[in-house]
């Protein structure tokens, strides 16, 4: 940080999102989510998912308590990262294709079952929520972990209160999609919420804007905002 | 959402933070914090802690690893919550006001350490961040958890490993302090950042704003940035 840099080049086949333009996509998105799904709890995978997470629960308020509020619903985050995010892992490179597609998702964080004790996944309605849906790795990780401990959970349950809780149900938010082939598919039982399908291209997110561009006497993400409007000027 | 809303008053007292604001103010944070701490681990107090930890991570990356990338420190979440922010907690209304102060703040998600295992909080440079300190409840109990746990587990160290680990350090960072009469104290070995020392007003966050806004046609949050400028313009 701080160092001169090189002013964005409008032509670099980057797609830049604003944060406003993320805040009005998750919007829009949240209409569809509270009429066709309505969750109780979502589970943001970090880093990405903190920011579409907390913007989407203001959309997503729901009416609870005797007063008649609308309140906020809890948020869990999970920490998800690739192998080769993280490049770090030790023993990852000597493993087959195989063996590392069931291992090349890494947890640095779940749930905390001893916070949500009381108010278990069994008969909930949980959205899981992410920036962006690329080879769906992640995404079909979170679902097939989550779907394990729900059913651990549920086989725990005495038999006489199985049939207390509605049945419970998933279902995925991303800001963006691309549209590409994926690596892992999601259930049909698990609804799929994207903002926007995106071509296959290279995406700025603004939380990753980190220059100081002395030239300017600005923060990039200010010129990453005017960069964003003259690709859409110019139709790129 | 969706209704008429009322067009936002200049002339409310709200300070009106916008997305472009809490970047930079970050981003100028970040220097001193590098500088004067540099965390290897980030612990964010959701939900308002989650987009400024995302943003501070881009500034706050480190070179890891034999091919001397900079890379990004990891983010553990943690859910917390004051009483009158969930409003459905029984048993509250009836404990006397000493009672209720120790009590006041509810963890809806704590540390997995289930992942954190093999990197322990033990020798860790700690930085805690939220979006706000306002009665600082929150980041003393936050604080106090903390420290708990990591005097929990060097107690557990086998005598002759203590002393392979550095002292761990905590620190907080938050992106606006209020400038107010404070309920909860901070040690004085725990550094503290505030991005911007504040008056004590409503502060309006971007990632609040809700409403569409049938006479314009567009969603709260751009016309929050456009008031957020008047506002300035205007000197209130």
């Amino acid at each position: 940080m701080g160092g001169p840099a090189a002013l964005p080049n409008v032509h670099d086949g980057h797609l830049r999102i604003t944060y406003e333009e993320m805040h009005v996509t998750i919007g829009k998105a949240a209409q569809r989510i509270k009429s066709e799904f309505d969750p109780d709890i979502m589970v943001a995978i970090g880093g990405g998912g903190f920011f579409p997470a907390r913007v989407l629960r203001t959309f997503l308020k729901r009416v609870s308590g005797a007063d008649g509020k609308r309140r906020n619903i809890p948020i869990q985050a999970i920490g998800l990262s690739l192998y080769e995010e993280v490049g770090e892992v030790d023993g990852a490179a000597g493993l087959a294709q195989e063996e590392k597609l069931g291992k090349e998702v890494i947890r640095t964080q779940w749930l905390d079952f001893s916070t949500l004790g009381n108010r278990p996944l069994v008969g909930r309605r949980i959205l899981i929520v992410d920036e962006v849906d690329d080879s769906r790795t992640t995404l079909g990780y979170a679902v097939s972990e989550l779907k394990k401990d729900i059913q651990a959970q549920f086989d725990k349950l005495p038999e006489d209160k199985k049939a207390d809780f509605p049945p419970t149900k998933l279902a995925i938010f991303v800001v963006h999609n691309k549209l590409k082939e994926k690596r892992a598919s999601i259930p049909d039982d698990v609804a799929y919420f994207a903002g926007d399908n995106i071509p296959d291209v290279w995406v700025d997110y603004p939380w990753e804007q980190e220059e100081y561009i002395l030239s300017r006497l600005a923060y990039c993400i200010l010129l990453h905002n005017e960069v964003a409007a003259k690709q859409k000027e110019l139709g790129l």
